[in-house]
């Protein structure tokens, strides 16, 4: 595997275009439409809220038929809680993104961020769409990361290309965070296309199991978002040996997708909402694979972890007691804490450690926490980053 | 019912002391005595975290054998995760107060609450021990809720006497938040006191069942701490006739319990670090009780939620959202939201509401959320406040 530019249009045949339609901000990309030469395989994992936008609602039914040819995404507005008005909107964008581009309205996929709420300004939305139709390019794959931002300080994208029976194949993805939780439940989305051929099942198979140690853990504000969607679109055209069984391509696949999942993953934690610091949480020696996550989540989501290390406080004592609330059952006795190398707690009592060192490890951007369990075999890692002050402003005053 | 002076020094035959063992700080109150004049029946509730202060497996066991005298309580150290040394310094604890008060050692509670995984200065503790101990008075349960602050900005009591067969019965507590989850997880620490004469197996059972609708129903910020206790006394001086089973005297007890329960679990969420405001989260027409108290707990938690308020933002939108994660199932489409009196969502959709009149709404202290989900009969309200600056100013330097 190895890194490449494009981001989204990296893979063959995928080109992407965005425009202002004055939604987010008169001067800012606020809608893009990506779209694929040909009918592309396409996989989706959508939020757990009860409360779904109608965006979510609709690409859930494209995702079911399992092909796509191009994806439509504004930011601003999340289209949710809108009632009839907000499907008939979205049904709208995706009409209109079906006329500009000549495709049926079958093969277009919805997705929006933003305000819960407030009504589609839809005149406006679907001028910006025609827009962005009529630009599309390879360099589109860029802007799009430009247009799904909302509180997102970067435009997080990515791009690499792997080998597949002798073929080249290339898989690109983009994302907005700036958390799986957001202002306003902003939302998390991502897209991924890839010019791999592979059977939808399995590309959804993937997608599943890549989305565990990825998208889902990684937190910001433990706020699960009412518009979370992740679509892959998968169009063939590298000319691979279409990949229609679980085997050394399928794998090969599997850990490229991964790869991509993991690094727009991090990019959001990085990225969150006022974070300063980037918190990697990393739990081991739990009974099983699913009490690994749970407590790496648990540590990775607790306000009072996250406060600590924006203060730059060796304060471990609130890790442990994260992990003692989190569900999982342990013994507290065996617990062990490191921050970075610098082993704090021991059998679960503190240590005596250089508040120096200490200081040395929290100061960077970049902190590692590992606890170790010793019960077991099982390990798992979270993203997160640090609750600031700027955090509280950013959310205190985000819709007026 | 009705509101009296002295805290939990109101009840018959109960006094308190309290002194600057110079654990906290050399000039405040950090440790406190409180002691009947005979044996009390002794019910506790405590921490589910799987991590447990050396106090709170200690007092546990006397919960278990249900007589007590005396509780020691000191703040500005939890005694949490401190090993084998941790329940040395605990017993130390036990034995200089049953020394002091010439009472049986197994008669003594003992509670914490400070920074986790620090060694208790036992020394210093075990002298402010004999001066709060030679310092009892009908005055000591207002230095007892001084001396029982960490971030706490007010001290919380309360006392209220009711008649029982006759007999005029006392019952008085005192709390210290600020959260049923604080800073380095101070915890939640409260203690009431009552001359009621009850069989400790229904007292145990009473206060179970009044925590689920007062204490369990306060949050700040999520964090399960290692450290809280809650204690009741019932010393029997009033002269009532001994409660020894469910009726008429049982539930007038009971009433007053959970009023006292009440106004202590609502003062710690008024007096939530950092907090500005106090939030009120109704949440009706659930499909069973358990359904409105997730509800009400899932949105008065949400770090969204309480930054929105904080920032005055009629953002129903999150309010919303969190009932969609919130683990309950319902119909979106029956939901309505009211912030005070003014409806702001109908049948899960936004309405056109004054931005002028929310501003009224959401400019005082005290802000009330009602939502009713039409879908069945049940009922619950959670307590909590709006997330800060201050809070993380508070939290990023704690232990330093």
């Amino acid at each position: 595997m190895q890194y490449i530019d494009g981001g989204i249009c990296a893979p063959k045949g995928f080109k992407a275009g965005a425009a202002m339609a004055g939604i987010k901000h008169a001067d800012k990309y606020d809608v893009a439409v990506i779209v694929s030469e040909v009918d592309a395989a396409v996989a989706g994992v959508f939020t757990t809220n009860v409360i779904k936008a109608a965006p979510v609602l609709y690409s859930k039914k494209i995702v079911e038929a399992g092909v796509a040819r191009a994806v439509v995404v504004n930011s601003g507005n999340a289209n949710a809680c809108n009632g009839e008005r907000g499907m008939r909107d979205c049904l709208a964008m995706a009409g209109s993104t079906s006329k500009a581009l000549g495709i049926e309205q079958n093969l277009v996929a919805v997705a929006s961020t933003g305000v819960i709420g407030a009504p589609m300004p839809v005149g406006k939305l679907l001028q910006g769409i025609d827009l962005a139709a009529a630009d599309l390019s390879l360099d589109g794959g860029h802007l799009t990361a430009l247009a799904m931002m909302t509180t997102d300080t970067v435009p997080k994208e990515v791009a690499m290309k792997f080998s597949l029976g002798g073929k080249t194949v290339r898989i690109g993805g983009v994302a907005k965070g700036s958390g799986m939780i957001h202002p306003n439940m902003g939302t998390m989305l991502s897209f991924i296309t890839t010019d791999a051929a592979i059977d939808q099942v399995l590309l959804q198979a993937a997608l599943r199991e890549v989305v565990e140690n990825t998208f889902n853990m990684v937190t910001v504000d433990g706020d699960t978002s009412t518009n979370d969607t992740l679509l892959v679109l998968a169009n063939g055209l590298s000319g691979n040996a279409k990949i229609t069984e679980d085997g050394p391509d399928y794998r090969a696949f599997k850990r490229a997708l991964g790869q991509v999942c993991m690094d727009l993953a991090q990019m959001i934690a990085r990225d969150g909402e006022g974070a300063t610091k980037f918190l990697e949480i990393e739990v081991g020696g739990t009974r099983s694979l699913e009490d690994a996550r749970r407590a790496a989540k648990a540590i990775a989501s607790s306000n009072l972890v996250k406060t600590a290390f924006y203060g730059e406080d060796a304060n471990w004592g609130r890790i442990i007691c994260a992990l003692g609330y989190s569900g999982v059952d342990f013994n507290p006795d065996l617990v062990d804490i490191y921050l970075g190398e610098l082993p704090v707690a021991k059998a679960g009592t503190g240590l005596e450690f250089s508040e120096e060192k200490a200081k040395e490890i929290l100061s960077p951007k970049d902190i590692k926490v590992t606890v170790e369990l010793n019960q077991g075999e099982f390990r798992a890692t979270a993203w997160s980053c640090d609750l600031s002050h700027e955090y509280v402003t950013i959310n205190g005053s985000y819709r007026t």
